[in-house]
């Protein structure tokens, strides 16, 4: 079907907005574009980041370089010239700097709503998720995180939810809508046990034929026939560099390319397509925690899901792959001194996350014994009074569960006193307002302008797909 | 001359880069590209911010869509589709994080050189700048800036020093290559009664039919048919803030557009063309100082001359506009929190940089007048405390002349008590490792790949110019 003939009948045609001028007045940006043309995308992968600011982006393709002699597969797809690439505005509806929910609803639902819901805007109307849209359409969906499964990100792609907090009902949502494919941490939302109504999601999606997957093993072994939830972990699944360190943690949590894979591979074979939301939900956790080891390695693994996404999407042809982030986070960055490089450089040496760190410290830790932690898991050597500092951060956390809360912790403290041995600093434990880096591969990559509003990525990947936006 | 033929002839393509596969590979990113693909850039102007770090493009275009409804002319040309883009790795010879004499010197020479020289290399092996070839190619080449003209960036493209330092010299290396249009601040390296050698270089410069220019009006009334020498302060020219709050300023000193307008003007016209480097030198002082005023409105006037450039360029048709900056600074950004919207919009009630603020208490001031000050420059009422912390600082600067470096004024301590109030935070007051925001427009734009390496930049003007690198 000729694209233009199909959209000047569709709804999309009538928004008449800069989504549909492409069709007129849109560069044609690669030598690939001419190709991608009059092609539909048949399949949607969009590879996210949570909260990576640019200096995320930067910093990991320069450690690559330094670390292994080659930089990262996002920036090799612009040294291939392989993408097309915007700057995209995240602002909310009730603010500049958005939140994960609003930020995900933008592109989910295509109106930007105000921080902390989910597809609802703040007069109640809410907003038909992407993901449904789609399921009405014929296609398969799903997500998978290294956060909950629940979390606002994949949530904002499914569901409609007042609160990105309503993380059980959130569970059930994904039930109700039947998505295919949905795998992360988040088993106290779905537990009897742990729910606040003790209800047996597990069991209910067992019920409704889904084949419920726990461990790595489970997911091996799955079938590609059944529809899968994928819960590998209580809450977040394990930062990637900790979980490297930690073999039984290995052998029983999948990566995120893992979980990309295997997503694939149960829905591609389905004869009308599928979409597919990845998100490395853990970037923008360490961010928060202003935690390098952490930051990086899931960076690392949200790029090793590119190579999946990209490694398919350019066999197959007919899947236009996204890569970007929500917003920014703390804009990190390694900062000018004589000692850059090698300070830098020992990021290398990091075995564990700050989280790790400082999980393992308490109101008993001695000096000596913080110290010996931290030169295990940085191989730097802190002062006893830096030591001390971070001991008496301890004695005001009022009860041991705080510990297992990142907001409990020193993690400000720790960074700064990195800072003078690794040159990275932050501007805060927040998000910021950037502008955010986006690329795009394959058919409907060619409809990408180099600056659109997160809602307009809501309408492209419609266009891309040539789903009518009729629902 | 078909470029194919031409450039398999020259040195240029002995080098087998990447530079040289666009030919025969490089994608071609736009409709306007199978128009520039044949055609020389007959003119190149390149427009640098110093020191921009990604947050500064996105907060200034937030700050003017917020504050008059439209954006910034460097953004608006994504959102129009009119330019082509890169990231570009601004790596030194001697680190990861640059400084603007070896980020210069990168595009200038087309060698990546340790920090601190211009176009020298370790070994002393001296690189010829680009502007001297384009000169020897009988172009007219010309560079203004918002700081000593003398200074990293203009000089990078002009002249070999082992030193950035050595601005006297540079000065003299000016003339003795027969620069056409040098603009901008720096009368201390060129005043007989303020040069160490007490050489009279305006004497000099008039004494080889050079217009000398010292205020607005002089630059105004000068002649196109004649070079011309630009001083128009001791040594930076004043923020732009400050200089639009001073009437006797905004009437001597021109802005950066009005500088690029005049040397444009006087260049023209020359059959052969011309090459033109703008630089904001001051939107890297105010990242130094965390100066969020100074970093918004120099990142206005960088805009404004953009603006100027464009407008030429597509009336001309035969001029390359080259837009980026040489390396991250601060990373700035504006942090999550409920007062996010209002206290970045507070800035526009801003009157004063943080410099002007600063430089106007000392020792014998009072905390009253700290409060008043910083209330009539800021909007915002400082604690009796906060107060009393900045004129601590003063207690221990040991002489008055240290008020008017910036080194010895606490621009760190403002930048926090700020911060509660307009929300911006910043990673350190030094330059960062980001790989940085490169955009093209016009003949030789088709060339460019997503990512670049700084001495790419080199080469890649040359071959838009087609200027054989053989000298």
């Amino acid at each position: 079907m000729n694209r233009r003939h199909f959209f000047k009948k569709g709804s999309l045609f009538a928004l008449g907005t800069s989504l549909l001028q492409p069709f007129d007045s849109f560069a044609s940006n690669d030598n690939y574009d001419a190709t991608n043309k009059n092609k539909k995308a048949k399949n949607i992968i969009i590879v996210v980041s949570d909260g990576m600011s640019i200096g995320t982006l930067n910093m990991t393709d320069l450690y690559l370089s330094r670390a292994t002699g080659k930089g990262s597969h996002w920036l090799e797809l612009y040294k291939k010239n392989k993408v097309n690439r915007a700057l995209m505005d995240m602002a909310s509806a009730s603010s500049i700097v958005t939140d994960s929910a609003a930020a995900s609803s933008s592109w989910g639902g295509g109106v930007r709503i105000a921080n902390g819901a989910l597809n609802v805007s703040q007069n109640g109307e809410a907003h038909l998720p992407i993901w449904q849209k789609f399921k009405k359409a014929g296609k398969k969906a799903g997500c998978v995180t290294s956060v909950p499964i629940t979390h606002a990100t994949p949530a904002g792609f499914c569901v409609n939810s007042k609160s990105r907090n309503a993380q059980e009902t959130i569970a059930e949502q994904y039930l109700e809508y039947k998505f295919d494919v949905m795998m992360g941490g988040g088993h106290k939302y779905f537990a009897s046990d742990k729910r606040k109504d003790k209800k047996d999601m597990y069991q209910a999606f067992v019920s409704q034929d889904y084949q419920v997957l726990r461990t790595k093993q489970d997911m091996v072994a799955a079938s590609n026939h059944k529809p899968i939830l994928g819960v590998f972990d209580d809450n977040a699944l394990p930062y990637a560099i900790d979980r490297k360190q930690n073999k039984s943690l290995a052998q029983k949590i999948p990566t995120l390319a893992e979980m990309t894979a295997k997503a694939i591979a149960a829905m591609k074979d389905h004869d009308k397509g599928f979409v597919l939301q990845v998100e490395a939900g853990k970037v923008d956790w360490a961010a928060h925690g202003n935690d390098i080891a952490g930051l990086l390695h899931d960076q690392i693994d949200h790029d090793e899901a590119i190579k999946v996404a990209m490694d398919f999407a350019e066999d197959d042809g007919e899947t236009l792959v996204i890569i970007t982030t929500d917003h920014g986070n703390a804009n990190p960055g390694v900062i000018y001194g004589k000692n850059a490089n090698t300070n830098f450089d020992a990021i290398q040496n990091y075995k564990h996350t700050n989280e790790w760190i400082l999980n393992g410290v308490g109101k008993e830790t001695s000096v000596s014994q913080v110290k010996e932690r931290i030169h295990y898991a940085n191989t730097i050597a802190l002062t006893n009074d830096e030591c001390q500092q971070l001991l008496d951060y301890y004695k005001n956390i009022p009860t041991a569960n705080g510990l297992y809360n990142p907001k409990h912790l020193p993690f400000n403290l720790l960074a700064s006193i990195q800072k003078q041995h690794n040159s990275v600093g932050w501007i805060s434990m927040q998000h910021s307002a950037d502008y955010v880096e986006l690329a795009m591969y394959g058919p409907g990559s060619q409809l990408l302008k180099p600056f659109i509003k997160n809602t307009d990525l809501h309408y492209l990947m419609l266009e891309a797909a040539e789903v009518e936006n009729a629902f």
